[in-house]
């Protein structure tokens, strides 16, 4: 019997689902816990989210997502501070020390990626003592640089930790997203180097899937689909130290048209097979 | 008048031209040399195509592309090291000092890229003393990451300069292609690198189109057509010491839909405005 106790199911994963039948499908499959994203939990709203999954039996993993701090015009920063704001009063109400930050791209005409990016550091050193504050970790979240103009400046595993740097690893963290970052020829260095600062805060499972979608958002896959050596990196993971929750994030067209217990059964067959035999060291 | 001394044009931006009609566009249009593909010296044949491109008066700034040297099988092996002594003997006849080397991605069916990364290194090494005895530079081109299970599982240049470091710099060289690069977090610091060990054996400059075109190989576009800021790199560039070639090469359907003497006109305006002043220091 396969021990799924790190198991979460992030939210994106059944996009079209409610939060209830988030709820309801990781309950009937045996899902211990759940990453919510905001629009989910707005729709019932936050106290109501926390009671649901509580009341259920779950736990949360982390909160999905905060961040797209690179606007230049004061409006834009303003408004990106309160935004994370209200994602950290979310985070501490659903009962999860993680916030996912999404830093955002390049502004619209916008080409200037070095001020961008010290924009991103400055905005994070505004919503460090909040977070801190309220129990909430920020956690930087790289994306795969073929999001770098559109999502995430925030492209590897050693400039999140960078970026980290200034602040206590209980206040900024960094996720380590086998899709974002399997290409990373640092890979293993930066993880190790992230296990001994403290800041893995999370670790989310997901395939790169070949080829690349058409729209190359969705090119996420369920694990085994792609090209992911899963032993290999979950071994980095856990000889770094990490043993928290392990989440399993997918977007692809195919997976949210099918959602249900099966595709949710296939999730846990994976994790077992490609996953959980490396997780512990 | 902008000085067009140094821009070239890479064969694979007017794909569906044979290399005498890229070379009579050069002609015609001023632009005085070429970075042709493999497929289309082989056309005329390699001794031919010297001569065609040397009596038009045009230069050879590199022959694209050997590489792919990731077969772990020993057949494989064996092809991968065949072809690319054929392609330094084409650089050779040529006159270019400069053989691109896309070195390859996972073999079908094989996730372990720390392997498969090793064997680019054996390769390169089983490579270089005869590439050596011809005069030819073998060039390590870093691919965006978004092509590293496919094509390249070499994603930056600070990774191209590490797997170059065992080699002299007239042996071994790297690319900065603007288009895969522009997005590292490292970039200056490694190109700056790259300048100080000798290494820069060429430029190449293409947008990053946005939204990512459905073929994810397509998305290259005109210098000013996406997301690049054109200005700092070349300025990097240029700190670095580079005063090559500034090849053009750009993987776009429209654009090779439509070639002609309009196209090689709007790539010498765009070089004129977006590169060249910075080209210089």
């Amino acid at each position: 019997m396969s021990d799924f106790s790190r198991l979460s199911l992030n939210s994106a994963t059944t996009k079209y689902w409610t939060l209830e039948q988030v709820i309801d499908g990781c309950v009937r499959t045996g899902i211990p816990a759940i990453g919510p994203w905001r629009d989910r939990v707005a729709e019932v709203g936050t106290e109501r989210a926390a009671k649901l999954i509580s009341n259920a039996g779950l736990r949360v993993s982390s909160l999905c997502r905060g961040g797209f701090l690179t606007a230049s015009d004061q409006e834009g920063r303003e408004a990106a501070v309160q935004d994370n704001r209200a994602a950290i009063l979310e985070a501490e109400i659903l009962g999860t020390g993680e916030l996912f930050l999404v830093v955002g791209g390049l502004p619209a005409g916008d080409r200037d990626i070095v001020a961008a990016r010290q924009r991103v550091a400055d905005r994070l050193g505004e919503l460090v003592p909040f977070a801190t504050e309220h129990g909430v970790r920020l956690v930087l979240e790289p994306l795969h640089p073929m999001y770098a103009a559109d999502r995430a400046l925030l492209s590897t595993l050693g400039q999140a930790l960078d970026l980290a740097a200034p602040y206590p690893a209980a206040a900024v963290g960094v996720a380590v997203d086998t899709f974002h970052v399997w290409w990373d020829p640092q890979l293993r260095e930066q993880i190790a180097r992230a296990g001994r600062e403290n800041r893995i805060a999370s670790y989310q499972v997901c395939d790169f899937n070949m080829p690349i979608a058409a729209d190359a958002l969705l090119s996420r896959g369920i694990m085994g689909d792609g090209v992911i050596d899963f032993a290999t990196i979950t071994g980095w993971v856990a000889d770094a130290g990490y043993t928290g929750d392990i989440e399993v994030e997918i977007f692809n067209q195919q997976i949210w048209d099918n959602p249900g217990d099966e595709l949710l059964e296939t999730i846990k067959n994976r994790y077992a097979s490609l996953v959980l035999p490396w997780a512990k060291r």
